[in-house]
């Protein structure tokens, strides 16, 4: 290992400006600006580390703000130290007793604990050479569930049974990764029905899908019911029979209505009913998906903390686990989840979309085929052709799935000139007229 | 009614260096620094409204970023237009989209919420010329319902029930707001028990708060567990049988460890005990509830919002509801808790201590007895004897109970030396040495 210390934490306000085309919109976020508190970390050595939060516009500078002041955790750390106690170093991270007061471990503080957990992580992938996902399977499972925290999570799971849970799966641990490096991972396209577009431009987007070779499609509904309705059935009519529609309410029903509208959109068989109501409901979502049944309710983008989702899965509450690389305190808090996920037999198919999120969960979908759940059935990433430009090292999709990565990292690390460019207030794309054209290469694919 | 219109939010940064003392130490926080995020709403009239959050210390800063980015949701807004819809005020400040995504409704963006929230219904209590309480008393049934938003509760209340249960409650309003007028409100006393106390520094404090007239005291407990049950020993032969002793364990226990340790503690007859887990934990919650039967489980200083309380009520996960006046967004959705409580028949015993909360919860378990709750069985609202004279109108304590308070407005409004002399990182308190002796004023009562 290429061993440096830490030296210093830079941290940028990225903004993207694609409010001004709704794309990206839903029946909650109605005009995101797809943004990102992003962080340098810089070392001693040529390596940086590179770590984000994605939010969606105002507000990303007071997660700026709580990263500088979550900086001195993790200034001065040598990063063979991080990777000689990772689950220490999370603590640590998370242990500030004045900055846990403002979470706890939630909201402001727990978004701007994963841009800095994840630069370190990228920053200890780099300095292995390695990318993220090949330095977590290479773990023995000791050393994997030593980068847990099982804080309020042992009358679930133990670290004992992780172990045992790890050791079980890790017969098949090489076949899995030189069959997936083969095939690549299963994904998911978004971009088909967002709510702001005409019926025009999403018959035109699935269209468009189905010839790049989509199996699995995905749109926004918890508008007006008989809107949804009429949407599903043209979106249905045009992906056929054979592939697979989800839906997605985002957060917008309260647990009656969640349960009146999956029943009444039924029809056109979803794969899954996603975020039906407010993401801290347990109890909610527990009973919505009794009572929808067969249908499976999926949630995770807005679920904060191990604590939560253990919950969720403790009742019933979710059928397919949607954990966020960035919503949950980093690669830690992630490889938690995972584990949990894999104790109950759910699959992960996690959060993407926006900006980055791509990138990350690529990695963490890996992790969980190769060295925890061990199965790829169910398990699918969502994928938008968005925004993919101002990466180093972007995602890529190939037959509808992702391309295993090879590049050492985490692969957020963004181009220096779109930091540059979309730097927000003072970046060119910002200086413009906020009613202006789009700047170039804000948004792709239309 | 003065109306006004709110022409500025200034925000202040203000912390008081308690930690040099260990005033306020528990199992979780070591060393608070009590401290506030602290907004004055300017107005087109010589009224202004105060509202704070509460922190401990670092991170103040971030929840201050935070209130700058809404503040344009409140200003330009005129008092009477609240006053007409004071549901449709709060969905506007917690619905912009941007801001939602960092929270939503948890976290930094929600304390924030709060000290605005606050700083609007004190200046709408002053515009009303009354304390925040009876002006919240003197509204009808669907007046006061007008105030909550009921997004993700209507699976356990709804507007129409609200109402009723109101309604029900009318008739003794009169004679309970003169009867409490008369009596003062039960209150307890947490000073006796902090984690960093002495022995004989924690049997002083028993001795005083016994000649006080005190009979319930808290201690906290989560340390290492024979010097709680020494501690508890100790504290119970100081205080003998007859008085109520509760026990706070500030969310350090695992489940099984919660049930155990209560076990343990079981012979020293604790009348409560307060946050066993983590404050996410419903299902935790709701089986150590069951386990530890029949001691009652506290909790709510951490529970972010209604969904959670909600939550919490139905699954038998809390017995004593601790709702906190800006954990919650401010006084609407603490209106919504106390509706739930009503809802379930718990009863609320506010959180307060640190700074400001006592000023602020006064109102609130006045309006939970006259037109909410009804009862005063099982309730008491936490006091502690630290920072109160840094307020124009502090909350007083007669024989054990709060005074009711007659002062226009919620009672948050600091004094203006005060804000000066603690305002963080220019103010005198903080220019001298951080090692230096405690500024005069900065904690009394040793």
């Amino acid at each position: 290992m290429h061993d440096c210390e830490i030296t210093g934490v830079d941290v940028r306000d990225v903004r993207f400006p694609t409010s001004r085309t709704l794309a990206g919109s839903d029946a909650m976020n109605e005009a995101p600006d797809y943004s990102a508190a992003y962080v340098i970390l810089e070392t001693d050595s040529d390596l940086t580390g590179h770590g984000m939060t994605f939010t969606i516009g105002r507000g990303t500078e007071i997660v700026v703000a709580a990263i500088h002041a979550l900086a001195h955790l993790v200034r001065g750390r040598r990063i063979a130290d991080v990777a000689a106690d990772p689950r220490g170093f999370w603590r640590a991270v998370t242990g500030d007793s004045h900055l846990r007061w403002i979470g706890p471990e939630k909201g402001v503080i727990h978004l701007a604990t994963a841009a800095l957990v994840n630069a370190v992580w990228d920053l200890w992938a780099k300095a292995e050479g390695k990318p993220l996902w090949k330095l977590v399977v290479d773990m023995s499972p000791a050393q994997l569930v030593g980068c847990v925290d099982f804080r309020y999570m042992t009358d679930a799971l133990t670290p004992e049974q992780a172990v045992e849970q790890l050791e079980s799966r890790a017969a098949g641990k090489a076949q899995r990764e030189a069959e997936i490096r083969r095939e690549g991972f299963p994904a998911y396209a978004t971009s088909v029905g967002w709510l702001g577009f005409t019926d025009e431009e999403v018959r035109r987007r699935c269209r468009a899908a189905v010839e790049e070779g989509w199996t699995h499609l995905k749109m926004k509904v918890g508008g007006d019911l008989d809107t949804d309705l009429r949407r599903a059935s043209m979106i249905r009519r045009e992906i056929g029979p054979e592939r697979f529609l989800m839906m997605d309410a985002n957060q917008v029903w309260e647990v009656d209505e969640a349960i009146a509208a999956t029943r009444r959109l039924a029809e056109f068989e979803p794969w899954w009913m996603e975020e039906p109501t407010s993401p801290d409901d347990v109890l909610g979502h527990a009973r919505i998906a009794r009572e929808v049944a067969p249908i499976r309710i999926a949630t995770g983008e807005h679920c904060h903390n191990r604590t939560m989702f253990k919950q969720l899965m403790q009742a019933g509450g979710l059928a397919v686990c949607q954990l966020d690389a960035c919503r949950l305190g980093g690669v830690n808090e992630v490889l938690a989840v995972l584990l949990l996920a894999a104790r109950f037999g759910i699959p992960v198919c996690p959060h993407a979309g926006g900006i980055g999120l791509s990138e990350y969960v690529q990695h963490l979908s890996l992790i969980d085929y190769i060295s925890i759940g061990g199965e790829l059935r169910d398990r699918v990433i969502e994928y938008i052709d968005e925004l993919h430009e101002h990466f180093v090292a972007p995602a890529q999709i190939r037959n509808g799935r992702y391309v295993v990565p090879d590049t050492p990292g985490y692969s957020v690390e963004m181009l220096p000139e779109s930091l540059e460019e979309y730097a927000f207030p003072d970046g060119a794309a910002w200086r413009a007229s906020a009613s202006g054209p789009v700047p170039a290469g804000a948004v792709r694919g239309r």
